[in-house]
């Protein structure tokens, strides 16, 4: 089988997670990642075997630690079919005209403006929408997880309103510069939040409506949901749809995010990551036509898979949705928790 | 004038609070407060002059640190017309007994099963019904915050259906043993948490669901409302109504709870209280005849000048709870923040 060329533009949180889910597809070749810093993650690059490319101007920062440059990033971007842009909020539309340059087909995250390719992507939402599209969105964490949910329900029953709180978590474990210590933080103050405005960008004609802020806690984001629907719904049947949805755990015994984690631990998951949305099963209720529940998200992971499905159909790889989550969920382990 | 004798049972995070502002008030006069051990708060209670009072079995613990013991509780009980029960949680019920014995009014708090008393309190929702009661019980602190907001939107608006979002504070700033440190919890994992039951004990028949967690902070309490009204409804209208009510604070310039505790220390508030409800201005809105706000309350302080009205109503001493609301607010200093 021919395998296409994979090329990843930032390795940090996303970047080394896509990297490493990249290696383990045998439909596609790691051409290698990019570094502007050498730190701790170089080392982990260098174990996995991973070709590290630089800015030709910081090249001798990482001679001083002899790390071995492969390449400078234009490299990177030329020997590749597809990026995978993993850069910093921001800073991924600033590489567009090299891209453009090399007409290589582009994948950024959720943290860059929506505008910057046509469209947006999400796994079970619209994975054929962009078939052998140039470029794509894969949308953030809290987008992806109340997309999984609302898509198989939006096509089962007529919704109404939803109305998601997302408590958020205040920065990542390994950040060492961000908060919130000791605080509630609105972010923004505003409603609704812009994942909102982006769970459109995927399900148009949603009437739904986001409240987002940041508490002192590193583990995952929660959701609260209300989702109004405009019939008379049973429990059972909610359950059971969501139970069939790939990529969603519908979670018994636990109350919390810190318990959700050492599970993971416990079952020796990658880097105790979880990229399956996490629903407290006991949580789920229906009152007057309305469902509510609980369901956290791991920030650092949800959306590595999305990215691999994101480069198959853009690459024409697989034509089905399923086929593409299937591959791709089962490449590591069997990821049922 | 003649002053009606309060006891408080209990010297801790509510009953500290609640005795000072009995001793601020000219129609009450404070008997003493009880204490079943010595510590930093028993210095407090000497240096304001107020009579400690314990189990006469534990007179010793406090004769080795110096503190001279008033009496029996029972003493402290017989001397009051009123107890302010601000024993911990579930602790209060243990004492019904006693009180019976003495014929004596009692305030519990919000801790305790909605049962212990025939009815619960809460300022401006159901003042004239606790009036010459016998025993009563204020809401807690988040089920306070709902109602302050409620009521008067229910009494000018048709309210379909509420639904909050509660993040709680993880602890109080003086706990040293409790978390969450680094955690979201779903406190219950259920939905709906006792909070709409709670409120249903103050506004009959009103459609409300509540949805608890706890997050590691200790400064306030967060609410995320939802008001579903079956009418169009101008912004203006909201905030004008809600401008106009006692104990509402509409904040602007700020996003979130440490910016307001640090607001309320540059204030010169003692403990650094806020016995508001603080609305965040930037954060009301109104689509489809929906209100959406952010609230914070704080959780230390603001059932305290309810159990004053409280007090006010059972003991008969003002009959419009208008009067006795200012008479509360304009006891230490102007409470406007």
């Amino acid at each position: 089988m021919k395998k296409i060329n994979v090329g990843i533009n930032g390795y940090g949180t996303i970047g080394k997670r896509v990297a490493d889910l990249v290696s383990y597809q045998d439909d596609m070749n790691l051409v290698g990642v990019s570094k502007i810093n050498p730190n701790l993650e170089s080392n982990i690059a260098i174990k996995r075997g991973y070709n590290i490319y630089t800015d030709n101007k910081y090249k001798n920062k990482f001679k001083l630690y002899d790390i071995d440059i492969h390449g400078d990033i234009e490299d990177l971007i030329s020997n590749s079919d597809i990026i995978v842009d993993c850069t910093p909020k921001n800073i991924g539309k600033e590489y567009k005209n090299i891209y453009e340059k090399y007409d290589v087909k582009v994948i950024w995250q959720g943290g860059e403006n929506p505008n910057i390719a046509s469209k947006s992507f999400n796994s079970i939402s619209n994975y054929e929408e962009l078939y052998g599209e140039q470029y794509a969105r894969v949308v953030s964490c809290n987008t992806t997880g109340i997309c999984r949910i609302l898509y198989p329900i939006s096509l089962k029953f007529n919704i109404k309103k939803v109305f998601v709180s997302i408590i958020r978590r205040g920065t990542d474990p390994r950040d060492i510069k961000s908060g919130p210590l000791n605080s509630i933080v609105l972010d923004p103050v505003s409603i609704p939040s812009h994942h909102a405005l982006d769970v459109q960008k995927i399900i148009p004609n949603i009437n739904i409506v986001t409240a987002s802020l940041k508490v002192p806690t590193t583990l995952m984001h929660m959701h609260i949901f209300n989702i109004d629907i405009d019939e008379n719904i049973n429990i059972d049947d909610i359950i059971s749809l969501l139970s069939k949805q790939p990529r969603i755990n519908l979670i018994k015994n636990c109350t919390s995010t810190s318990e959700l984690i050492e599970y993971s631990r416990d079952l020796l998951l990658p880097r105790n990551d979880i990229w399956e949305n996490n629903i407290f099963l006991d949580s789920i209720t229906i009152t007057d036509k309305n469902i509510y529940l609980y369901q956290s998200i791991h920030q650092e992971s949800i959306v590595i898979p999305e990215n691999i499905d994101c480069i198959r159909s853009m690459m024409k790889l697989e034509k089905n949705k399923y086929d593409s989550i299937n591959k791709t969920d089962n490449s590591i382990c069997n990821r049922k928790i």
